[in-house]
């Protein structure tokens, strides 16, 4: 008998089966906060939800509770005062693995129509987690409820889908019989168990706390796996709310809620111990290098997942929309002030400049008609105001302090504090423009997290490509981008990307933007760059994490 | 237009890719050395074809030719003399990332065709390939032509099938087309370019130098990658005529040839330097805990598939077969002296002894008995002769030794040397049974590769399936096995392997045995205990190998 959840979302599965074999454009979940989709009360009812979570103990009923733990800095500025169950990270392996029994139990489909019946969940608290994500992260109202909801419930979809299609491909059980000539065949009957390899973390960023953690926490959990999240530090609360209604849906259903747990721990060591532990076989992580590192050198019981630092980069070689283009790469570097991991860092632009449908451009052209198009584009303050966001850290501050003094490049643009009427104490800052020659690798080909670019002077396009095709390779990258109106240009940059094995972009002068990821169709990441080991979602990213136990017998 | 030899093997493919769904039996290499199948004069061709390389150097143009090395030793005492080419590591992997662009660019249908093709090849040669797995692993001749021709094959097929699959899942291109409410839809067109990860290595075992060599070879090739095989270095001919063949195919069809070359090396710090190198990113081993250890400690830069040591275990709870299940462990554990490495090392046998149709059997009497019944199996000399084969490695015959002092445990049934009237040097030899108590884990709980079984006694059947449990957790184990009337019991059984990731045999009494793995439909080691990080084959096996590559641009 089918699992009623998953004759409920059979359609919407088939559907999105469909969108992983086509990668055409496909989504579930409305990324317009439409009241028609959601309600019409859905906009305030999420308000109210959130606030009603200020100041107060998050309670989720969780084993081994030893105390409870808060510390969130808006970089809104507002008081959040929410305040965690801190759980013994033993007691939460302990409780995964025993948990894990009873999902084995309810099999592929009865754990894919319950993780779909999450994610619908989680939809429906769109307003909410929108309002979560934006206060711990500084983005801002419109991409906080995109990425941050029904975004990253896509990017989750998408991994169940692809752990369904990767379990359901296993069969349940065969008959095999072997002819043995004149002589009567043998024949087995064989079972096929799909098990979880064990329990699976997942480590969250501060910036995409629900985006960059659904993939690796559905594709865990879909292939059979407890899953406990550890939040970044400053960002729970999104966390926090997903882990709530995950373990409702699953109590619900007759699964141990203890499948899923969050885990706050004070310390790194507390989350050290945990990763290294026996029984966790897989690690999620987002985040910077050097604990990034530390989990691939440490968690060799686990297979680690890592998304890591990179230099994004994009080669100018030439355009015929000049100011489109220019548009389009102020908006990119804008956008949530550079603190996306797919945001450009360096833009490479040969010395002797770039043709235009506008005539020739020199290298100093360049630079100064990116700058004006940045502050073109965020000379209105509501525009600036709702696609900036604010600034997530301190460390990102001191970067942009940094670079402002010079001691990284000539500043083209500088930085501007900017002002937010309802949130006086918002850190908003615009984007910083350096210019710089290509031997100035020291400056420009390590992650300079935030809204710093670079507009690295390099020999001429050759040279630019295959200096990106080095950044990727030795530094990673997420994205890369060309300009030209060259096809053997565009084959070079294309080929060089196959070696260096990230994502291009081509000529991007419209509506779509190089640090944007199309959940469905773009592939998140290639895996193939130090900037992360795994792509969001493919078969690699699914099929490792469960087995495939036996048992055979005569009939 | 698609690739001839896609066309060409398009049914094949099918039917394997139906195969690989259902799991049933099926297998495209015929496991007999049937005239019928293989022609009339196939035997003779290939004993002929076999000898004509004897004493001779074996030709292969491959770069950075340095020197000839030979030294493989008979099992069966007879004169190999081969000399193969040594070849510098460094150029042979700059030559193999060289020619992974041709083989880009051929596509998954055409690696895919090319692929089959190359196994139809070895299908063609597989008597020639028989006889030279048989003398230098010293298998016997039925189970070197089945196991080192036509099983590899299947295994070899069996990999690239998984890796078609997963490459064709992902389309080539796709139109995104993003509703944009009242306005024109955002357009933009896709293409997604599988990409090989880099060059491939794939360690040969001394025991198994097809079988074990192929599905690596074959999931790393079908993916894009080149591949470097370094053979064991007494079992080289099996894995020169395999890169030889390959060769042959690529250059027919106009890819380098030097996309697979073997690697012959006097020295371990040639292999480690070699595997260690950053363009590697694959490596595929078999064989012992020591180097596979080193493998995965400094292969960083590398996804390392690995099939290690283990102790494969069975637990006798009872049985209503009495006597074919004693003729069928005899059989198992004297199939090619257990020098395979899914035989029996530890039947666990509860101390109050056990129930069967023929009455209640002691401790000592199932002891007594199956000492009996390998006896009594291997009593007629062309019998003993044909199942057991001769002895690989001085280190087996060592281990014999050792356990036949009594050591190890009380000796049950002594191992006897047989002579072998055709090969007279040949060291055959029947295998030891020991007799030892469940605290003896010294003895049992670590793998000694050959002839060496214990009989353990257990306080009852259910510390027997906690021990099995145990052993299989902590020191690996590619097969377990259960006699028992008792559902109860067989469910008991099944739980633990669930836990422990192993694949389990229930009540075998027939003509299938649990060292036996048949490609297409059983799992050979599921990944999740310390024998095997990996199965052959799965989607796992093959879905790490290749990345997909995108680009994009509005249309």
């Amino acid at each position: 008998m089918p699992h009623p959840l998953f004759d409920k979302h059979r359609a919407l599965l088939d559907a999105a089966l469909q969108a992983i074999q086509t990668r055409t454009y496909w989504s579930p979940y409305n990324e317009m906060p439409s009241p028609k989709t959601y309600g019409e009360t859905a906009a305030e009812d999420g308000k109210r939800a959130f606030e009603a979570l200020l100041g107060k103990k998050f309670e989720i009923t969780q084993p081994g509770q030893t105390g409870w733990l808060g510390g969130e800095q808006s970089p809104f500025g507002i008081t959040l005062d929410v305040q965690y169950p801190v759980c013994d990270a033993q007691a939460l392996v302990e409780a995964g693995q025993k948990a894990m029994a009873s999902w084995q139990a309810v099999g592929c489909e009865g754990r894919t129509g319950i993780c779909i019946e999450i994610l619908d969940r989680l939809n429906r608290q769109s307003f909410e987690l929108a309002h979560a994500v934006m206060m711990t992260t500084g983005q801002a109202w419109m991409m906080a409820f995109q990425a941050g909801a029904p975004h990253a419930q896509d990017r989750g979809l998408e991994a169940v889908t692809y752990a369904y299609r990767e379990q359901s491909f296993v069969p349940a059980e065969a008959l095999w019989e072997k002819p043995q000539g004149k002589n009567p065949p043998l024949v087995m009957k064989k079972h096929f168990e799909v098990v979880g390899r064990g329990v699976g973390v997942v480590i969250g960023c501060g910036t995409f706390p629900t985006w960059n953690t659904y993939p690796g926490l559905f594709a865990a959990l879909a292939t059979g796996n407890a899953v406990i999240v550890k939040p970044h530090s400053n960002a729970i609360l999104p966390a926090a709310l997903t882990v709530r209604t995950i373990r409702t849906v699953l109590a619900e259903n007759g699964i141990d809620p203890d499948l899923v747990t969050l885990c706050v721990a004070e310390k790194r060591e507390t989350t050290q111990a945990l990763v290294t532990n026996p029984v966790v076989k897989s690690v999620d992580y987002t985040g910077g290098n050097v604990f990034g590192r530390w989990l691939l050198d440490h968690c060799r019981q686990a297979q680690v997942y890592a998304e890591l630092a990179g230099v994004n980069n994009i080669v100018i070689d030439s355009t015929d929309a000049y100011k489109a283009m220019l548009r389009n790469l102020a908006f990119t570097l804008s956008l949530y002030s550079g603190q996306m991991c797919t945001t450009s860092q360096a833009l490479l632009v040969p010395a002797g400049g770039i043709e235009t449908e506008d005539g020739h451009k020199s290298y100093d052209d360049v630079c100064a008609d990116l700058a004006r198009a940045v502050e073109g584009f965020l000379a209105k303050p509501e525009v600036a105001l709702s696609v900036l966001g604010a600034v997530q850290s301190a460390d990102t501050l001191g970067r942009i302090a940094e670079a402002q003094s010079g001691a990284l490049g000539k500043v083209v643009l500088a930085s501007k504090k900017l002002e937010h009427p309802e949130f006086p104490q918002a850190e908003v800052r615009t984007p910083i423009l350096l210019a710089c020659d290509a031997a100035d690798e020291k400056a420009y080909m390590e992650e300079r997290f935030g809204p710093i670019s670079f507009i690295v002077k390099v020999a001429d396009t050759t040279s630019a490509i295959a200096l990106s095709e080095r950044i990727v390779a030795t530094h990673g990258a997420l994205t890369a981008g060309i300009y030209s109106v060259k096809p053997e240009v565009i084959d070079a940059m294309t080929a060089a990307t196959w070696r260096s094995k990230v994502a291009l972009s081509i000529n991007l002068t419209g509506g779509v933007f190089v640090n944007q990821s199309s959940a469905f169709s773009d592939y998140h990441g290639t895996g193939g760059n130090p900037a992360a080991n795994a792509s969001y979602a493919d078969s690699a990213f699914v099929a490792n994490r469960f087995r495939v136990i036996q048992r055979r017998y005569h009939v």
